[in-house]
């Protein structure tokens, strides 16, 4: 069987989750090459050959750009802060590498356009994951509309709400620094709901934002301080947030459906609440992200008296990706949209089928959250610039 | 006892709620004078016998002018279109009589200014009926916000769907004529939504808002189409829809939160979906007027492995308003809000106690209001107009 | 206009309940004749007085058994504690009075049985008031089922929790001892969900039970204490609770369907947790008290990815009495199923339309509601008894 | 670091959940020992072969009784349809190997007698894999139990519910022939709900049942048919179903709570709708696995006016397992359940940490259910046999 070397670059959160779905994807789905876990690539050597042994990279590497030049690497998978994607995605796709790149693409559209035009250029395949699009529920309200069953779209109600800096004391990691970030929630959160509203609806044509900042200095983490987690801090000293803590957008989108998208970390009770909701000339659908195996639809073309939402639980055979997991009720969780994601660039690299997003999804969600910023501090509604 | 003589403009819908709770609010509750259902006004006579008949109208009347100069009369009670709203209010405070009025206010801010304006020259009682102000949840959410449950509040996620018009053939009845209803959702939805916004979290500093229109002209209605209904139609022709039929606002607070308001009777399967969630330092609330006797509560000072939204059935005794009506889990329906409307506003002229939403709310909501409907044409943010 | 002289007897929950109903039902309904609140029956006659002014009930009196003779009374309404229903419903039937009488029928199958045969005798209207029938979500199950929607029925799941009683300190209020309730929950929430069952199910042939008792003896109340409240307590001393505090029963159905009937006041958080759940070949229904509203419904019939339980919201003028009440999305509460059953009674006693429950389901229930007592008493499983 | 080599007999549905847990347990866990693949054991060589490869298993054999045997074999992962499960664990145990057993533990009480004796005989680890214990949130409410959140407990209201089976052509595969598989649901899923039941309120000291059987006779399967599908059917001949469809038992518990254990394969749209409702005398708590990450749970200690069940959703880093796993909100699905039975049981064969449930478990939870079918069979309540 063919096989394809990957290498990672990154350790952390998304390494752990890619890591997971390159060695399992195969083992649930029949790929078309083998996933070979070649090398694993971090800055501290330590905690990155305790992560090569548990998930079964073959070797470990400190140096990305000797690593994505390698003979014996066929994938380069990008799973670093977001200041970081560019510049290694650029190199890899230089050096004919297809690119699994965790998202946001990167800090501005900038980066963004020069890593499309990379890829472009290189011919390579280039992936921006929006892992959320691989829920198989997502992926039903896909099919439903474009089966119909929605009809004309009126609304989009995007929503990102988290709650993990409420705290006014929980440190200042790379998530609020600008510089590392590009921008908070609206970024990280708003990402992807415009992916899925591009992906659902189509694409958003102009916008009207308002952002708040609620805490305008925090305590400076001490070393290593773990991500979404307070850590235990460091000398006291404080720094600036950069990015903002909420960002509320009104979308107008090409085909004249009126939506929003809202994000915050200050939405307490909500962990990882992403939602939305469509409404159309023919049927409804709704999803929360908290309960992803579920959808709701609904459709006025159900017999008058029993009309109302119905909850789909998306478990079973009949739904996207479900038939190689397990029977109808048993739930799948977070951690499986990363495998679906695998499975689909496996097969788009090396059957060239069409896969999505990329980096040209990447640059125009891009536009539309910078068009957003602009709004919010320009106080006018913004056009988003073609890509 | 004391009595207090009512009359009522208007025996459409809101005669209908109105005159269920004058006479069977002192039924359930102790008040402090007895309201006399005096005189009904209507201009259909025939229709205006039967309903002052079957709700214990004693006399009907065709010229509201005439009725609201009565010695006899005590409170006029405005229940008609919303275009009537300024005329009647000012003639029947003018004429020394307190005024129950429902919303929206009027047509515009300077209709509500000229309300206000003759009310408190008047020295009368103005009630504006935001209803759902008086039902148990959403006082019990008020009780809350007041007791710091929630403490310093972040976020107003506010909307108000319903799906009544989404059929192109729905007729253009007075609600879709900007001349008699002065603006589509955004009025007659969004009116309510504000209200709850201003009474909850405090006033709005700016707002950015976008419109849409989805179906630009309807049939006309043949005479008598009812209201929520599609009628049987007229005589084919159509005439253009000149209101909006979405609107979506970003809301600023003076305090800082950060908010929307949605409006649309474009979606599908949502009824009567006024819904809000208030994110703050300390909890969250979320309330469903489909689910009304519900109130969703979060705490952040909950045990770290219990802390969840809990669903709080707000029909105990130590609810607003719930000791009058069944025992715990007796639920109540639409209607029981406007009787308590009627407790309260007994209560303001009799004893004086405070009441509101006054004709200075209904102005400062329409400020808000307006401010969204020039931001969505101007596409600039705009700030609020002080009262 | 025709008119129909009521008299009740009794004045608390049940008599406030049915007062509303027999003043309002014909403001909503179009009826055949108009209820006239003529003369209202009980023990303490201040409370009696303030009772019949506030409902107004034309007259008072004290003493039943008069009042039940008196030729301008047309209709008894029988609103006190179930042992004086017997008594009182065979009085006024004997005196060719229709009969409205609050559910449970009475203390046993043989004060049922001569309840039945004294209103057949008599040949007056009987019905005994099972509210909920009357809840137009529980109607619209009536008609899915009706209609095929559910196929053959499989399984009945019903239950009636509530929670009052859970504090030991709770006093023993009548519906606590034999004597005067006839058993606990089993009787008092019992019937209504076997009530449901047969009405949507159909007659149930055997029965196996439990019954458990958590706390044996409670304070006994002071006078006057108010049901549904712990009150102020006595004496100090305590009696003997005689009823059971939960009954849990398994039930096969003359159609062969497999079903439970569990009811409890020991179930922390159930207000009024009247639910059930049909499962049948071609959908299931399910249905919760506390959101009386709404209806969820299961069809195989759907397409097979979008199957799902939906939630119907029971408030659409084509469910059933929702057109006299208020536009989509208004929802109804508590008591408005009381309302329904006068509506249906009045139409009776004019049309001579077919009314159900009567004494005769009141009698099939009971005999069912004693052999599962039978059953839990000897650990035996009982064939429900013939009428 | 230390290994320990596993052998699986069974390569179906439970080979795959037990060969993902072996394969991913110790990346997220942190193991005391490794678990080794060693070989894997089926009937089917061809489909065998993929099995091994795909899951990472080093050996294929076709003969368990000579695999029990090998000196390089630890534990026995029994993973095959219940009427193997005694032979084999017995051959393992008396063979010195920990034995890792699916459930339910066999055919009936004497199979569990001798599986039993056999591992305690040979000092062996036992686990009977009643893999929802580990879910987090049922964890969670153990945890809340013992803490005393829910005080004396009164009820349990247990519910194992499915539908693969109501179409009568779905045919008749193993689950529905006693000799292979006991009985139906009641064994199947019904071991499932005791095992919680027994888990979180304690010994079940007698019960009443009735079960039904709503389709007589159904097609023999082709061969090779596959669990959970209806496949395309034999020969058209038909055999009869052998295990009831349904069976309803109500339980009395030592500590004298009465309970309800209802199982069915006939509930049109509940696809995996294990639930259970346990009410105490402080709190009370509800769990339904079609959402697995949440626990409800009701505390009558919150504040009057806000108590209600929350919604826990069991993502925390405070619940149990979840630390392992992703941050907050970030879902977890079926088959994580297994990783922890693995983790659990490695500690218990490496450190000797305390396992449940074990084979003693699993003869006390068949005591309960054969009392149960016997209960239906003679229509007298039974005591469960002490074990």
């Amino acid at each position: 069987m063919r096989t394809l070397n990957v290498a990672i670059i990154g350790q952390n959160f998304m390494g752990k989750a890619h890591s997971h779905a390159w060695s399992n994807a195969g083992r649930f789905f029949d790929l078309p090459a083998k996933p070979i876990l070649k090398v694993a690539v971090g800055r501290d050597q330590a905690t990155l050959r305790d992560f090569a042994e548990r998930w079964g990279w073959q070797e470990t590497a400190s140096d990305w750009r000797e690593v994505v030049q390698r003979d014996d690497v066929d994938v380069v998978d990008v799973a670093v802060p977001n200041d970081m994607h560019a510049e290694i995605a650029i190199a890899a796709a230089e050096a004919g590498k297809h690119v699994f790149c965790e998202k946001p693409i990167g800090l501005d559209a900038d980066e963004a356009r020069r890593m499309l035009a990379a890829a472009e250029r290189a011919g390579v395949v280039h992936y921006l994951n929006h892992n959320y699009r691989r829920t198989p529920a997502v992926m039903l309200a896909k099919q439903l509309i474009d089966e119909g069953f929605v009809g004309r779209i009126f609304h989009w109600r995007g929503a990102y709400l988290q709650d993990w800096i409420v705290d006014p004391d929980f440190p200042l990691t790379w998530h609020l620094q600008a510089e590392r970030a590009g921008a908070g929630p609206h970024f990280d959160l708003g990402s992807h709901n415009v992916d899925l509203a591009r992906f659902l609806v189509g694409e958003i044509s102009s916008v009207s934002a308002m952002t708040a900042r609620f805490v305008e200095a925090r305590p400076l983490p001490g070393a290593g301080a773990a991500t979404f987690s307070a850590g235990s801090g460091g000398s006291g000293e404080k720094g600036p947030v950069t990015v903002e803590d909420a960002a509320f957008v009104v979308a107008e989108f090409a085909n004249g459906a009126l939506g929003t998208i809202e994000t915050s970390r200050f939405a307490l009770g909500r962990k990882n609440h992403h939602t939305f909701e469509i409404y159309g000339s023919d049927g409804s659908i709704l999803f929360d992200l908290e309960r992803l195996n579920e959808l709701q639809v609904f459709s006025r073309h159900d017999a008058a008296h029993v009309q109302g939402f119905r909850t789909v639980l998306a478990t079973e055979s009949v739904h996207p990706y479900i038939d190689a997991w397990w029977p109808p009720g048993h739930v799948i969780g977070y951690e499986h949209g990363f495998h679906h994601a695998v499975v689909d660039f496996v097969h788009a690299v090396v059957d060239g089928t069409p896969l999505a997003p990329t980096f040209a999804d990447g640059l125009r969600e891009t536009l539309v959250l910078e068009a957003a910023l602009e709004s919010a501090r320009s106080g006018r509604r913004m056009e988003v610039e073609p890509a």
